[in-house]
């Protein structure tokens, strides 16, 4: 028995998430079935982040164990012939049995994309969120650093159970400008069901001056979810990057350099 | 009567290209429907570039004329209403009657994108074309210089009929590398039927070193089609912008803002 570790990109939209699901069609499904017919037993994987049904990836990570000889870059080029066309391994490696994609993950790198636009584009409005009214950026940028460091994000959380600890630590919350678009980036050690969405719809709430910055922070410190903003939707969303204290990213591990 | 110019985004992938058809989706199509329910009146339009199947835009333009006694910005945000989310209207202003789309046109820019990967990225598939060898950026980019200037670019056009000329005035023709992209810019006073996807097609041929410099040259002079690369696949082209020697993008005439 040995365990492989993948990195994945996927286009949420039609998708009902991550995470297999009696009826309809999942990431980890699609992932299955393909691992299934290369390595010709039945595998279950383990991935990083179970994303909500239309949260894309460009990142995800999961790892499986199969008994297969298969070389890593022979399951890379195999899950790459037998998945649909809206995913795609980008990197398989072999990893340690003590590996594991969710529980060894030091930090997740997430995106969320506004488009500063009042017209729909074609182009981009699978993977954005149109925004019509100008936003007060000094506002929504003083928020987001107001998410550094260690707080409990039960305020942001949507279904938290509450014997549950809340209790995250960011490393990283920033609002970029791209060209006609916002991103808000931020990167935690873990994130509360919906946080991300729940707090760029409170930051837009910010954004629009229906909220102050003191209110913000209120909502932060109350811990009370029916405070905070509505959640943003999904498709606005995607999961960049999953860190690993251990980086298994060394270049002569790369099996997609031979997977080309 | 009076006549007016819209700035159109699409998402070819889905549309039998610009021009109507007796059978198939294509982008005049769904434009004319939607101006006729807008309208009240069956309506013709002009496009500045008849777009290829499976070919994107990001600043087509198109004229018509209407007796609607609607505000350009009434316009905008009807068709906006009618239009299907793979076509939006950027912009939509009233200009003079002598203005046509098509003829008054003074360049067009178009941007075709390669991916530099090996492996399938889902969220880029609609708008890359993947290039999985590594290629000589600089034998292409000698070439792509040679096309710069007056050229009869018969080599570079499909089903060209010899009695037109083929002589085309190019003001740009640059490779530019954007993080993990190669991206062919490309403008000129006009363009013959499927130049560009040729032109990239046999740049492609001279990056894997498949054609030199030298040949590259010859096949400019040859004006003979069969001697050139195949035509690169529609989906990696996009339509930049069409431009007017009367800049009609005056702010003050802009429609846009007021549909918001």
């Amino acid at each position: 028995m040995r365990r492989l570790m993948t990195t994945l990109e996927y286009d949420g939209t039609a998708f009902h998430g991550w995470q297999l699901q009696a009826e309809g069609r999942t990431v980890q499904g699609v992932l299955e079935e393909a691992l299934h017919k290369t390595a010709g037993h039945p595998v279950r994987v383990t991935g990083a982040s179970r994303t909500d049904s239309g949260v894309h990836a460009e990142g995800q990570v999961a790892h499986f164990d199969t008994e297969s000889r298969l070389s890593a870059g022979e399951f890379l080029r195999a899950l790459n012939y037998w998945l649909p066309s809206d995913v795609s391994v980008l990197d398989c490696r072999d990893v340690d049995m003590s590996f594991d994609a969710r529980y060894s993950a030091s930090s997740k790198l997430y995106r969320y994309r506004l488009l500063l636009c009042p017209a729909r584009r074609p182009l981009r409005d699978r993977f954005v969120v149109r925004v019509w009214q100008p936003l007060d950026l000094g506002a929504m940028r003083a928020c987001s650093t107001m998410l550094l460091g260690q707080h409990d994000f039960t305020s942001f959380a949507t279904e938290h159970d509450d014997s549950q600890s809340g209790v995250r630590n960011v490393f990283r919350s920033e609002l970029v400008e791209v060209a006609d678009e916002l991103h808000y980036l931020v990167e935690a050690n873990g994130f509360l069901y919906n946080m991300v969405r729940a707090i760029v719809g409170t930051l837009l709430m910010v954004g629009r001056n229906r909220l102050t910055p003191a209110d913000f922070a209120a909502i932060l410190g109350g811990r009370d979810r029916k405070a905070a903003g509505p959640t943003a939707p999904a498709r606005g969303l995607t999961l960049v990057k999953v860190n690993y204290p251990d980086d298994p990213s060394s270049p002569q591990a790369t099996a997609a350099a031979e997977g080309g």
